[in-house]
């Protein structure tokens, strides 16, 4: 007899990251899929996922999408993206097809969100209440967990899109790039949004560059707000720009700067290291949480 | 037979409001004893509770506090105002003595997740999730509550110390006056704040004065902050500062200028003047919550 799978899908501003499996050391299949039109990429998925049914049956799936996105389940809208500026992708309809064809019960939520459960099942964040969970990569997304599951509201986390107080940048171009906000965090420490601001890839940047140093004020200064704001156990920063590691050090040493011995907690004043930490299951942990998502859905 | 009555101590900086009832209508015995040192404070308090005790068995004590405080079952000062600035109140214990002298069961947590607690079960609040309640007076202080349980974590919300993007000021002393960050939030738009910067006692200035459009253009930009991260279904703004009901309209237009446009929330788009308000209990949010506190510590 053919065991129960559950499907997992990261739905990302640059890739879809799908697999099937059970969880982080067993996964079956999985698939890269580039994110084009959503006609394309969702036809790769579902063709994707057809393959992948023949593993085994396909018991839930789980869906964690860049945003934002509708989580309401009385909308018209629920399981849509909405408002994105990304090209071709407002109100785009990610659940529907997929839930019908396999029969199966479908969970949703943001990526980060996703990305915060899976951290929070089987990575750095086990047993943390709150988890906060960020990624920098193409944008700034926060995913936030309190007793262990999503905080929703009214909508979701943002946390991308912060204000933060300004500080003196040397960048060429100092202004930051959010079609919405100018300055706010995502346009001024985003992959983008450095390149744009200092005149070439994050990447290309050595690790003694200044931009370092802004970045992780920066950072530090949004940080100190979200642990004023949420107490959290832990946070944990993840994408591509935070593999940068000289990082860690500096926003941690800037972060207990800032909130100057005001926050008495030992996670702040001693055990920082343990505190803002990077993921422990990589780039992995949205699609993880997707999968976190699918099982939920299935227990649901 | 006497019927079974709940104490509720709202311990605030320049006051401790104290009450003995079940519930907004039905307040048996009430005062407001100065805030002076905690020895002839809590004295004062016993006394008020000894002399209510006699309408009726105490069956439960609630205690918000101002802070910070230590919510930590598990530790040695649980119970206690730890880092507080207040001259005299460092790590004072609050609440072995009450406990122990009336037998019954202690609610503790901060005056304003107190506060939230009491609009979300009997003022403004009714089944907002998440909701904040935020207080401006003496100092700025902002409770959380997630699925109608105040929010915790490492520590508890320290709101009033965010840090927010600097705004040009006409004030005749622009820098803020927080001990521990200069320009935060509450170093900037607390009552004393106003003061110092603006060089009179806030309540002196009329609602056209300058010093309010500067204090809208500051709380909005808190506020955007919380809605990104909190995605709260409701904001409370209480205390003294906010009696200024002329604020409420040029606070919610400021936030809605902020977002611009990218929270697509009916709350923040269409319905704004439900979401942005004022105390429904008025100022005895924090002691209703504390009898809020009382009563769950009866049902533990």
């Amino acid at each position: 007899m053919k065991s129960d799978l559950f499907a997992a899908i990261e739905a990302g501003g640059t890739k879809f990251n799908c697999a099937v499996g059970t969880g982080p050391d067993d996964i079956r299949a999985s698939v890269r899929i580039a994110t084009t039109t959503p006609t394309d990429t969702l036809h790769d998925v579902m063709e994707f996922l057809q393959n992948a049914s023949k593993l085994g049956r396909i018991a839930g799936i789980g869906v964690g999408s860049f945003g934002p996105i509708d989580l309401n389940r009385q909308s018209d809208t629920y399981g849509y993206i909405t408002t994105t500026p990304k090209e071709g992708w407002k109100y785009t309809d990610l659940l529907s097809s997929m839930g019908e064809l396999f029969h199966a019960p479908v969970g949703f939520d943001t990526d980060v969100n996703a990305a915060a459960l899976g951290e929070y099942t089987w990575g750095n964040g086990e047993g943390c209440d709150p988890l906060i969970y960020i990624t920098v990569g193409t944008g700034i997304g926060g995913g936030v967990l309190v007793n262990g599951r999503p905080l929703h509201g009214s909508l979701h986390p943002e946390i991308g899109h912060l204000f933060i107080p300004a500080i003196q940048s040397d960048a060429p171009n100092p202004d930051g790039i959010c079609p919405f906000h100018g300055d706010c965090l995502e346009g001024l420490i985003s992959g983008p949004a450095i390149a744009a601001r200092w005149g070439a890839p994050a990447e290309t940047f050595p690790a003694d560059h200044e931009c370092w140093g802004e970045f992780s004020t920066l950072m530090a200064l949004a940080l100190s707000n979200l642990i004023l704001t949420l107490s959290p156990q832990r946070i944990i920063l993840g994408g591509g720009v935070m593999h940068q590691a000289q990082l860690f050090p500096m926003i941690r040493e800037e972060v207990q700067r800032m909130l100057n011995g005001y926050v008495q907690t030992n996670e702040v004043l001693q055990d920082i290291d343990n505190y803002i930490v990077p993921p422990g299951l990589g780039d992995q942990a949205g699609m993880l949480g997707a999968m976190v998502l699918a099982k939920q859905a299935k227990g649901r």
